[in-house]
């Protein structure tokens, strides 16, 4: 099979408006798109490659339709819809975090463990935002030199959360730049000119599950059980595009530019790291670009085998959208759509 | 002497004008108060406890009637005005970093190393504004639980920068939110709705001086030589308050509970930990606060003996001005002015 009938659940949502923005310009062979949203959003009509498409509710029906089905909706949507698309034959790339941790679903970067797809049973899932920038530096180091501890504080975007968010820092930052207050919404405290150490709730152990996330799918990512990794998830007042200052301890010790040459060498990664020129990743440079980009990378003077670097990465392309069809075009490179044989 | 002359050189800048106002609510024994700016601000009258008092220009004459000079202004300007000020008798407390790691300079955080004042030259130097934070919650852990290495991710506001950037980052915001651009002239890139890795001029190892002060800084007010530090400071779209990810690795383990006590216990910390509830230090939280917040305290999931947390601090008061004027009270207290028979 060489086309695809594809779905996209949440198609009104930051991730899905992006994701029908990346097909557009990519040169996938979908043979034919739906678009599904909440009921509030059904009817709507968005335009996609020239063509009106109306948003439509998810049903057993369209599911068995599409043989792949992109969902970035909440996880309540995606623990729902998932398995029922399933079950109607499609393939699922899932972007919440109901799956990620099931040993039964790939979690799956294509650059990084693309092989991971093999054998997948309906469900495939997409990491989570800050994880995605941070596996793709980490996988090609730890290829040459064992990583052993990875430190990485987060500067997250409001996109992250979705759109409600960014009108959200867009109106609380217009009433603060008039000297006014505003109730907070989406986020427990303001967001406007503030760093917010709170991204998903809190676990018993201290950690946000943001940053637990960055440390169970970096270690299922990368197939390396045992990695240290200790993350502090901040939201900043930014739209778009997560930055990470990451520290990595490796093995043995590494010169920059060894890190420098072998991340220059990876695909999805541009290196941006001519500092004494003011050239570093920063979120608006990373906005609508495809790669992560990673610079600031120095050795580490507090570890002997230590490295300091900095990235940024739009959170919707690479951290979501990008990957999740990155993932189907890796599915229907393998032939690894389900069987049309398991179509209800 | 139980009451003294002061001058306030920078008066009208970012530190200078907090200086002030908390010089207008502490019971600082000031008997006179003169102020200095540059030449654009002399002749300029700012309101002081209730009293008018003209901007002066510094000169030799001025410098001698005073027993105490807090600078802030530029290193150039320190460079120039603080030996001139101690060869007429003053004792100046300086913001600048032209002087902190002279030997023979004190550097000095009260509640952490007053006893640095001690044989003090004449010039004493204060932090800079992401180090004072962060060694005032190292000190009373390391005196519990030697702290063998630091990570330290920062979020500094613009504040920081002084108000030229302050004044940046409204215009540039008011600007985005329109949709219209506008050129970066105190950065060099955008700050609005971004995130710059880069504060103060790069150094050969690849670290910014900003960074590689928090390295030097710590040691040199923790009297740890050794003491391993990494940062990685970035600029972010905050007004005033800068909050900083620190990771430590003590020499022996120790729980979340007991460095919540330990930093409870601590003169000039405020403990704002408790998650569950929305509670943990944010920068528009520390904005006109005296105390360092710290919370997210947490054991570190990547390391036997790690501790995670995260800290705001209002960077022109417990990061220049405050610091500044409870180093003046120390001087004070502990009768370490210049002696009358030194001044010209």
């Amino acid at each position: 099979m060489d086309q695809c009938k594809i779905a996209v659940v949440g198609a009104t949502g930051a991730v899905g408006s992006v994701f029908l923005d990346i097909l557009e310009h990519r040169d996938f062979p979908a043979s034919e798109l739906r678009l599904c949203a909440s009921s509030r959003s059904v009817g709507k009509r968005l335009r996609v490659k020239g063509q009106e498409i109306e948003v439509e509710a998810v049903t057993p029906e369209l599911l068995s339709e599409v043989d792949i089905v992109f969902i970035s909706a909440s996880g309540d949507v995606s623990r729902e819809v998932a398995p029922l698309a399933v079950r109607q034959g499609a393939v699922v790339i899932d972007d919440s975090s109901a799956f990620r941790m099931d040993p039964d679903v790939p979690l799956v970067v294509p650059e990084v463990n693309a092989d991971d797809l093999r054998g997948h049973k309906g469900i495939i899932a997409i990491p989570n935002c800050s994880t995605t920038p941070l596996v793709m530096a980490l996988k090609p180091l730890n290829d040459v030199n064992p990583v052993r501890r990875v430190i990485a504080d987060t500067y997250q975007s409001v996109s992250g959360t979705g759109t409600a968010a960014v009108e959200e820092l867009r109106t609380q930052t217009a009433s603060a730049l008039k000297g006014e207050g505003s109730e907070p919404s989406v986020y427990p405290h303001r967001i406007a000119f503030n760093a917010l150490p709170h991204i998903e709730p809190f676990k018993e152990n201290g950690y946000t599950n943001e940053e637990m996330k960055m440390l169970n799918e970096t270690r299922k990512i990368l197939h390396e059980p045992d990695l240290a990794v200790s993350a502090t998830c901040v939201r900043v007042p930014v739209m778009v595009g997560h930055s990470e200052a990451v520290h990595v301890e490796f093995a043995e010790p590494m010169g920059a530019g060894e890190v420098r040459e072998i991340l220059s060498g990876f695909p999805g990664i541009r290196v941006v790291d001519d500092p004494l020129r003011n050239v570093y990743p920063m979120p608006i440079d990373a906005e609508g670009v495809d790669e992560v980009l990673v610079g600031r990378i120095r050795q580490d003077v507090s570890h002997p085998n230590g490295v300091a670097m900095w990235l940024a990465s739009d959170n919707l392309r690479k951290g979501a959208a990008l990957n999740a069809l990155q993932i189907a075009e890796e599915v229907m490179a393998k032939g690894l759509l389900l069987e049309p044989g398991r179509k209800v």
